[in-house]
């Protein structure tokens, strides 16, 4: 099976567990549940944990998918939470309404919460006969999640007056990308420690692409409201150092990525994912309009 | 070290824990977390949790105040989040703001979050010499808190437009106890099914005391508004049975509790302890009110 299929099939499986089919469980939250995880996005923080588990040989496939889906459930319940009126007040979200929209604020806000705790499930019930790796998928979720360096913190920062910019970029965008290769690594029973560069410097390198296509793509294009970061008066590359000096950075932060990469059985390939990546964070439509721009 | 002393010690681990102190959190963030669990109100969840893991024989201490500061982090959460404009809408909380009047909704919800996030990292760190413990705790807690049973279904419940009353109230009111006897016995390596009953039994006994002191307390005597049930139309004990009905129910229903402790070397303390819980549960000015309508 590909990496998109145990994904799609592990995020299904995450949620029939949550809806517990059968059970007395209240309709409108398990429809939330689905719809916030549904349709897929680009999956891009479990592609690259699965892609750095199959680096390290993915010697318990199960577990390496149920760390795949408990980091997507975290970023889906992440991005309904940031939808809310309180945060971004975001009507769309990859092209449909958002939670709140869709089922009203209270389920939104449950619909959240509830994924952070299937998270968590998954990931207990898949220990299987290494509750040792399990423990510690556990934590460095927990560690990418909350406070005080998690994506909760990265969040808070914009609530602060004096924003510490490098903590607000590392937990906000980072945490994420770090708990992706980390739990990769922990999943086929490797230390985590190594992958933390990694996945930071693909943090960062998501972080100014998505600065891009903020600044440069309208809201059609990229399934949600354009121009945020201007509007919010938030930090953003592209403000910083011009289109062309963005694109610079964002392939400079790339080689570093590369670069980085510990010594394991699938360097070569691992490699070849994080250039695949780059190419997928530079959609055609956003080249062209960099070309327009040169 | 009394349970008090235990628990109260072990929540304020939890919460350096999560505010990191000397790494680079948002301040604001890190003082709700604080601000959201104290003063510690009773404390009833974990003091169940401590007290069965006490009649368990209690041989992993750590990890019982892991345990009992866990769910108690998971209750706080619940809350903050239900005090939002979006559910109750409360402005007093433990006779002071609630978490959103004092720090503003982005970092209620939040804190909620990061709260529920700190339960499960505080239980995978204090695993110990008992990974297969610390699993089964987790996954416990997490069947309890989300869905299809926990309390985020419970709350869902009220976005329903037909209420399944049973379920309704075993996910709202009972899923923490449940979670706080059967986690009790999972700290101290015992079966958690067993243990079930108990906990539903003493959540039920709890669902009529709260229906009690709503129906009649105010809300300065009560520390958050009073009637609310008569107001947003909720099913309250005292509104199906009258005030003596519903007292006779809540000692029927403690009978019940005493009656099903499995049997273990504390059985006889844990007697008393539900015992004395049910006087904690009506306190005098409630016992008094009660003596003035009969």
């Amino acid at each position: 099976m590909g990496i998109s299929a145990r994904i799609e099939a592990a995020v299904a499986e995450a949620i029939r567990l949550g809806q517990g089919r059968g059970s007395d469980a209240p309709g409108r939250l398990a429809a939330a549940l689905e719809y916030s995880v549904t349709p897929g996005g680009a999956r891009i923080r479990p592609t690259i944990l699965l892609s750095v588990a199959m680096a390290c040989g993915d010697d318990r496939p199960a577990l390496s998918d149920a760390a795949a889906v408990a980091l997507e459930l975290i970023h889906c319940a992440s991005l309904v939470h940031d939808d809310l009126p309180a945060f971004d007040d975001a009507d769309m979200r990859r092209g449909k309404p958002t939670v709140h929209k869709a089922y009203g604020e209270p389920l939104a806000v449950l619909a959240g919460d509830s994924l952070i705790v299937l998270a968590f499930e998954v990931l207990a019930r898949a220990a299987g006969d290494q509750p040792q790796r399990a423990l510690q998928l556990v934590r460095v979720l927990a560690q990418r999640t909350g406070m005080p360096g998690g994506i909760c913190a990265g969040q808070a920062w914009e609530s602060e007056a004096h924003v510490n910019l490098g903590a607000y970029h590392r937990a906000k965008t980072g945490a994420l990308f770090i708990a992706a290769t980390q739990m990769g690594a922990l999943a086929a029973g490797q230390e985590a420690e190594p992958w933390e560069e990694l996945g930071a410097r693909i943090g960062e390198a998501f972080q100014v692409a998505d600065d891009l296509k903020d600044a440069l793509l309208s809201a059609q294009e990229i399934g949600k409201p354009a121009g945020q970061d201007a509007a919010h008066g938030r930090p953003n590359a592209v403000a910083q150092l011009g289109v062309q000096g963005a694109v610079r950075h964002l392939k400079d932060i790339l080689g570093g990525a590369i670069a980085s990469i510990p010594s394991c059985p699938g360097e070569a390939l691992l490699a070849q994912m994080v250039r695949a990546y780059a190419e997928k964070m530079t959609p055609v439509d956003l080249q062209a309009k960099v070309a327009g721009v040169r």
